[in-house]
């Protein structure tokens, strides 16, 4: 695996440079790539077509080949996404806090890029010109290992978008895809230790599993979320109603979607009944606990297997609890850290669950699709965090970044 | 490893207990642990005398030896060191900010434990009693692994506290000791997904190369200084003097000692004869480049592998170099990202330094001695991080801490 190797030595050679640009160095550079991907839309949009073109022949399913697909819209899209980053703040430089030791020593602490950061990821090609523009703006190389499916649209974008760059004075190999698909090549990115100093993967529960599995370089994990909505006995039941069909079908295919229902057994058959009627209205396929089968009786039963399970479609699981700590002792049981919401007018049952629901994000009374980098502010996000090191969440440009110690003296010694 | 993942999963039962306790209560557990380590010092160091006499018999060097010595001063060492940690600010809980978004969510990120904490190491039986304090102080559980040398004290050290720890309101199940010393039981350990949530080896290059390479859990390295001093064109010979000696001579052993020294060649006939001459009188063997060697012809020749060790003992590399970019260069290249230094009177140097060197430490006209939490002023520290991800340079109870976003709505939805 040479090629790969010599493809991350070439983003680590180029990283401290990439790190020494100013802002407004970086902006042209987002800017550039921005410009060239509308102008460059015809050659994409036709690499694009070769994708799909294999798709289809290989008889991928409607929803894949919705997220393989290009057009002008997307291209739009990816260009704005840079061009929005634009005016985001720059991590790069900031002191996030300083202070002088009894001996005078003042010590600071710096926000800096990570250096070269890797990213795999599956079939979405607009992934590719999200990533380049995030590594960039916060000071970053970045080494890209896409799937098959779509290989010749992200070489076709890698192309333009690293000409571009470079004519505006980004360092070159400061971006890099790897166009070996193989798993080879992927292990070989993920044990690239002292080359690649993190590595972010993007896609379904299997991908994450293999570079946690074979990684050896730093990984952080992104997306798996088993999110709930547990509908308090204190809950009021419009407020609850709302939340759960939000939460569940919004948008059912992405992390923060809603899987499961938990509702106190008090106000169940107060509830229960009215709000599967409007999940079931829209589509909605409800796998219940007896109880809840009990008040409706329609639903179809849930296995234990359906509560770990991440639909990412118009699927939701019910459960009938106790009361709060059995919804917390499930939720903490089930989930995978990501958003978990609470409904409920109570006090204390609203800190309670604050506290002790170990999760990302933690809401009263809103709805769990609001786990996003653009709904909490930060202006764009590379994906959700959802382990416990380094970022937790959503991850904007700081989560690119580390920190490093400045320390001043003036003669120090112990 | 059934037993490996028995106690895990009891560190891992314990770990929202732990994480619910307040500091009032906290600080309680570790003065009862301080206490009753005093009490039963005798017992703890009859069984620190079994390990010792293994180790004698077994021929261990006696710096090893010295590593692994318990006596009463030390006991007394760690038991001060649990009662410290009762006056530093508890970082759980601490939000660390808080925003309003334009649809009325408020947003805030606050600071919880990690859960369970793992911590593999090696000969000194105190960093038993410190990582127990340290972890217990920032909320979590703790899984502890030390070497074989150690097992017969670490025994009884954990014993004694955990039965303390308990009586005084820990939960049960919070600390853990795997006394299978074997390799087998060390990498389930570090196999233990979803059950472990961060592992934190500290020891030498063999020990944490072994976790990064098996470790599925994620990992924050630890320790390893190729540390160096840069004595720039401008510097003032005697300061610079003072700090390589310091650096080099205070605690050679330690991880953030100087191993290379790189002089700019402009003043390396006035300051190095001097400098090493009186570092050979304090002992030291220096290894010098040719113009090094030109300079104070006695010293030994470096090899380009001189300057990739850490020597950790009284021997010094030497380097002339051109000027400010190829120390830059040197330090890239063969440091380990741990603490660098530059002694300059220069401006432009100093900031050029802090700005391009790659480390969690960098320090301008100040000895590489300073990292370490106690001297950063953190009160305390598990060791110091040598990588990007989550924590860099000293660890203290921040460091053993994650966030979590908590989010008050009124019923929003998307």
């Amino acid at each position: 695996m040479e090629h790969v190797r010599a493809k991350a030595l070439s983003a680590r050679a180029a990283a401290p440079l990439v790190a020494a640009m100013n802002t407004n160095e970086k902006n042209g550079v987002l800017e550039a790539m921005a410009d060239a991907l509308m102008r460059e839309k015809d050659a994409i949009l036709a690499k694009n077509a070769k994708d799909l073109e294999r798709a289809k022949a290989k008889g991928t399913s409607k929803a894949m080949l919705d997220r393989l697909a290009l057009n002008e819209g997307r291209i739009a899209g990816m260009a704005e996404g840079l061009v929005d980053l634009t005016s985001l703040p720059d991590p790069v430089g900031e002191v996030v806090s300083m202070w002088v030791r009894p001996n005078g020593l003042r010590i600071g602490q710096q926000r800096v890029p990570m250096g070269v950061v890797g990213i795999i990821y599956e079939a979405r090609p607009n992934v590719t010109a999200d990533a380049i523009g995030l590594c960039i703006k916060s000071g970053n190389a970045v080494i890209l290992r896409g799937g098959s499916e779509a290989i010749d649209s992200n070489i076709a974008i890698v192309r333009v978008m690293e000409e571009a760059a470079n004519k505006a004075g980004l360092p070159a190999g400061a971006i890099q895809l790897i166009d070996d698909t193989s798993r080879e090549a992927a292990k070989a990115l993920m044990r690239m230790n002292g080359v690649v100093d993190v590595l972010i993967p993007r896609g379904g529960a299997g991908l994450i599993r293999s570079v946690v599995e074979n990684a050896t370089v730093p990984v952080i994990e992104t997306g798996l979320g088993n999110c709930h909505v547990y509908v308090d006995a204190l809950a009021d039941f419009d407020m609850a109603r709302a939340i759960v069909i939000n939460a569940k079908t919004h948008r059912p295919a992405v992390c923060n979607a809603c899987e499961t229902v938990l509702v106190a057994k008090d106000i169940a058959e107060g509830f229960l009944p009215g709000c599967l009627e409007a999940l079931r209205d829209l589509g909605v396929e409800v796998r219940g606990c007896p109880e809840t089968k009990r008040l409706a009786p329609w639903v179809t039963p849930a296995t234990d297997e359906d509560y770990a399970t991440e639909y990412l479609d118009y699927i939701l699981a019910v459960k009938v609890v106790k009361g709060l700590d059995e919804a917390i002792a499930h939720i903490n049981r089930y989930g995978t850290g990501h958003s978990e919401a609470i409904v409920t007018n109570g006090y204390a049952q609203a800190q309670a669950f604050l506290q002790r629901v170990d999760a990302a994000a933690v809401y009263v009374n809103a709805s769990t699709r609001f786990t996003d980098g653009g709904e909490f502010g930060f202006g764009a996000e590379l994906g959700i965090s959802t382990q416990k090191l380094h970022a937790r969440g959503p991850m904007g440009l700081k989560e690119l970044t580390t920190i490093k110690y400045i320390i001043y003296g003036n003669g120090q010694i112990r």
